[in-house]
C-alpha cells in the first residue's frame, strides 16, 4: 500500500503500533476520516526542553511516532518550551538549572534540527517556540487561564498527589506548567499531542483547556519508555545503557548486536517502521541475522546504508572471523570505575597498569575504545578487550 | 498627651485598642521606636475592592484604625485592587461579577475618597491602584512569584482546606490572589498591613513574600467584624442591620439609640477614638445619656456637630416628649416582607391596605420611612409606626 491512500483502519493500525495510551481511538478515527475528506492534515504536537540535545534511541521512539503521522501526510509541530527555560529554576535553589540565554536556546534548537530531521521530514515539520504566546500573557490573562482549571484536578497528577500527601513541598509555580502546556495546544490548535507516558496527565489538561476555548479536544497519544541495552532500566545516558544517535556506525552496530533477543523484538517495534505483522513473521527466523538487519536499519537511519554496510563488515570480520573468542571467560564484577573493573577482573595487574592501559587506548568495551579514567558502570554483559585478553563482564 | 509625643507604650496602647490580631506586637514596638528615631513614618496599607462603595459603620472599624496610625504621624495607603476587577469573574460563571471598566473603577475611587476622607486625613493618605505593578507582570514574573510559595502553605487557608476536603471546587486562579496581595506589600514596602479577621491568612502571605524579596516582614493587624444593630449578626446591608455613613443624621442617630447597652460599649470601642480607660469610666454612668453621646459622636463624624445637635433635638422631641408611647406593645413576628409583617401584626387590615400604606409613606421603622414593598427582615426590636399605631416587633 502507499500510506496516504491507506484505508482508515490501515492508518489506525500503523499509528497505534507501540503506543502506550491512545485517548481516544474513536476520536482519532473520526479525525482521520475528516482529514481524508477535507484534505486538511492533522496538527500533531510534541514538546521538547530547549536544553542541549544529545539524543539517544530512547528519544527516537516519540520522534518515530511523529514521523508515522507525517508518513500519512500530517503536519508535525516540534515545540520548544523556551519560555520557562529563560527563567531557569525560579526558586533559585537549584543552581544546576541557571536561566538560559536566547542564544543558547537558538543554538540548541539548531542542534535539535540536525538530529531530529534524521527521522522527521522537514517539509512537514513546524519548529515553534512557546515564548511566542506565553511571553505576551499578562496577569489578567493568566488569571483567566487559571480560572479554567481547578486545584483538585491539577492535584490529581500522581506526583503531586504523592508529594502533597507526604508533605514534600510543591512550589506554586509547578502547578502553572501543566496549564501552560495545555495553553500551547490551544494556541497551536493541535489535533493530537504526543509525549512519554510520564506526560499523560499534562497532555490531558490540554484536552480540557481546548474544550474551554471552544476547540475540539486533542487526541492524546503516549509512547512507552524504551529499555536500555541492559534490557532492564530505562535508556539513559547516565546509566551507560544508551545508544546515541550521533555515535559512530561501528558503535551503534555493536551495541545493537549486544542486546538480548527479547529486547531486539521490542526495538523492532519501537525503533522501526515495521508493522507488528512483519515483526511476527520474523520471529520464525534465526534471530542472529534478524538482529543484524535491525542493527543495519538503525545505522542506516542515523548515518547511511553505505556506512551500515561498512559497520556490518567490521562486525563480521572482528566477531565472525574469530577476533572475539567464542569461548570468552565470563566474570561477575559489580559496577565500579573502569580502573577498578580492570584490576578486579585481572585485565590489569595494578591500578597503575590499569590507568596506563586506559590512557594508551588499549581498552575496548563492546568494540569501542574507552580512555576516560572516570567512566563507570558499563552495561551488563559488555565484552572487554584489553591487549590480548577478552572477557565478558556481568555486574 | 499629644499623640505624636506619646511614649512608645502609649502609642502601642492606642494602636492595639480593638484589634483582633497583632502579629507581632514586639515587631510593631520595634518599628515604632525606629520611626521615632528616624522620623520616617510607617507605611500602613489596607486593600479595598473597587466595587461601588456605600460604606456603613462596619467598614469604618478598619478605617478608624488606619486613622489611629495617622494620628501618630504615620502614612496610610488606601489600596484599590483594580487589576482583578478589570477581569470580573474570570470563570465567566458568575454573571453578577462582570468586568468593570476603567471609568467605573475611577468613579468608584472618587466616591470612596469622599466617604473615607470623613475619617482619614487626605494629607497622610496615598490612594494607589495595584494594576500599577500587576498589569506589567509577564508569565515569567508570575512563575518567579509563584516559586516563592508552596501549594501546602496556600492550602492551609481555612476556606481552601475545607473546600478541598469537602470536594468543593477551588479554581486555580483563586490561589493566585493571596500571592498578588502579598506582592502588593512588596511593591509598596509596607510596614503594616491591615484588614478584617477574614483577611488574616492573606496578610500573612505578604510577610513571607517580603522576606523573600529581602524586606523586613510587615506587621499584620486585623480588626474584628462589627455586629449590626441587632447585636447578633455581622453588620451588612443585605441583613438590614446596618448604619450607613451616608444616611441622614436623623436616621443614624435613631439607629444608634436603638442598639442594646451591651452593643453600645462595643461601638464605643470600635467606632470612636476613646481609650479603653475612658470607656471603662463611662460604664459607671447612666447608660441613656452615654448612648446619646455615642449617637452624637457618630453623627458628628459623618455630618457635623450642628446636625448632631439637630438630630438629638428631633430625637428628644419625638421620643422624650411622648410621641413614641412608653407602653408600646411588643409583638413577636418572624422575618418576612414588609406587607406581610404589617398584616401579621395587625398594623394593616389586608394585604391591599398594607401595600397602600407603604406606598403612601405611612410606614416608619425606627423613625425612618420605608416605601419599598419588597423590603424584608427589619432588625429585631424595631419600632414600627403606622398611622397612629406603634409596635415593637421582635422576630
Amino acid at each position: 500500500m502507499t500510506l496516504q491512500s491507506a484505508s482508515v483502519d490501515e492508518q489506525l493500525t500503523y499509528l497505534k503500533k507501540g503506543l502506550a495510551d491512545l485517548i481516544r481511538e474513536e476520536d482519532l478515527r473520526e479525525r482521520l476520516i475528516q482529514a481524508g475528506k477535507s484534505g486538511r492534515p492533522l496538527r500533531v504536537k510534541a514538546g521538547f526542553d530547549p536544553t542541549a540535545p544529545d539524543l539517544h534511541l530512547g528519544h527516537t521512539v516519540l520522534l518515530r511516532k511523529m514521523k508515522h503521522f507525517q508518513d500519512l501526510g500530517h503536519r508535525v509541530i516540534f515545540l520548544i518550551g523556551d519560555n520557562t527555560a529563560l527563567i531557569g529554576d525560579p526558586s533559585g535553589r537549584n543552581t544546576t538549572r541557571p536561566p538560559m540565554t536566547r542564544e543558547e536556546i537558538d543554538q540548541n534548537a539548531e542542534t535539535y534540527k540536525t538530529q531530529v530531521f534524521k527521522i522527521l521530514d522537514p517539509e512537514k515539520t513546524e519548529v515553534r517556540f512557546n515564548s511566542e504566546w506565553l511571553e505576551p500573557l499578562r496577569f489578567a490573562d493568566i488569571i483567566r487561564l487559571c480560572s479554567k482549571y481547578t486545584v483538585a484536578r491539577i492535584m490529581e497528577r500522581d506526583d503531586f498527589t504523592n508529594r502533597f500527601k507526604d508533605g514534600i513541598p510543591i512550589s506554586m509555580h509547578e502547578l502553572l506548567y501543566p496549564l501552560a502546556q495545555g495553553y500551547d495546544s490551544v494556541k497551536l490548535e493541535c489535533d493530537v499531542e504526543m509525549g512519554g507516558t510520564d506526560q499523560r496527565f499534562n497532555l490531558l489538561v490540554g484536552r480540557e483547556l481546548q474544550r474551554d476555548f471552544g476547540q475540539p479536544a486533542q487526541i492524546v497519544a503516549t509512547v512507552p519508555l524504551l529499555e536500555g541495552t541492559d534490557g532492564v532500566e530505562k535508556m539513559s545516558k547516565s546509566k551507560g545503557n544508551y545508544i546515541g544517535i550521533t555515535e559512530s556506525p561501528k558503535v551503534i552496530f555493536r551495541k545493537v548486536m549486544g542486546v538480548s533477543d527479547t529486547l531486539m523484538w521490542r526495538y523492532w517495534e519501537l525503533l522501526t517502521d515495521k508493522s507488528m505483522a512483519e515483526i511476527a513473521a520474523m520471529k520464525t527466523e534465526d534471530p542472529m541475522p534478524v538482529k543484524m538487519r535491525l542493527a543495519r536499519q538503525i545505522v542506516t537511519d542515523f548515518h547511511s546504508a553505505a556506512t551500515a554496510d561498512q559497520a556490518q563488515a567490521d562486525f563480521d570480520r572482528e566477531v565472525r572471523e574469530g577476533r572475539e573468542p567464542d569461548d570468552m571467560e565470563t566474570v561477575i564484577f559489580g559496577g565500579d570505575s573502569l580502573p577498578k573493573i580492570l584490576l578486579g577482573t585481572n585485565l590489569a595487574e595494578s591500578r597503575t597498569d590499569a590507568e596506563r592501559k586506559i590512557k594508551a587506548g588499549a581498552v575496548e568495551i563492546n568494540g569501542v575504545k574507552y580512555t576516560d579514567l572516570k567512566f563507570v558502570n558499563p552495561p551488563g554483559g559488555s565484552v572487554f578487550h584489553v591487549g590480548k585478553k577478552w572477557k565478558r563482564i556481568l555486574p
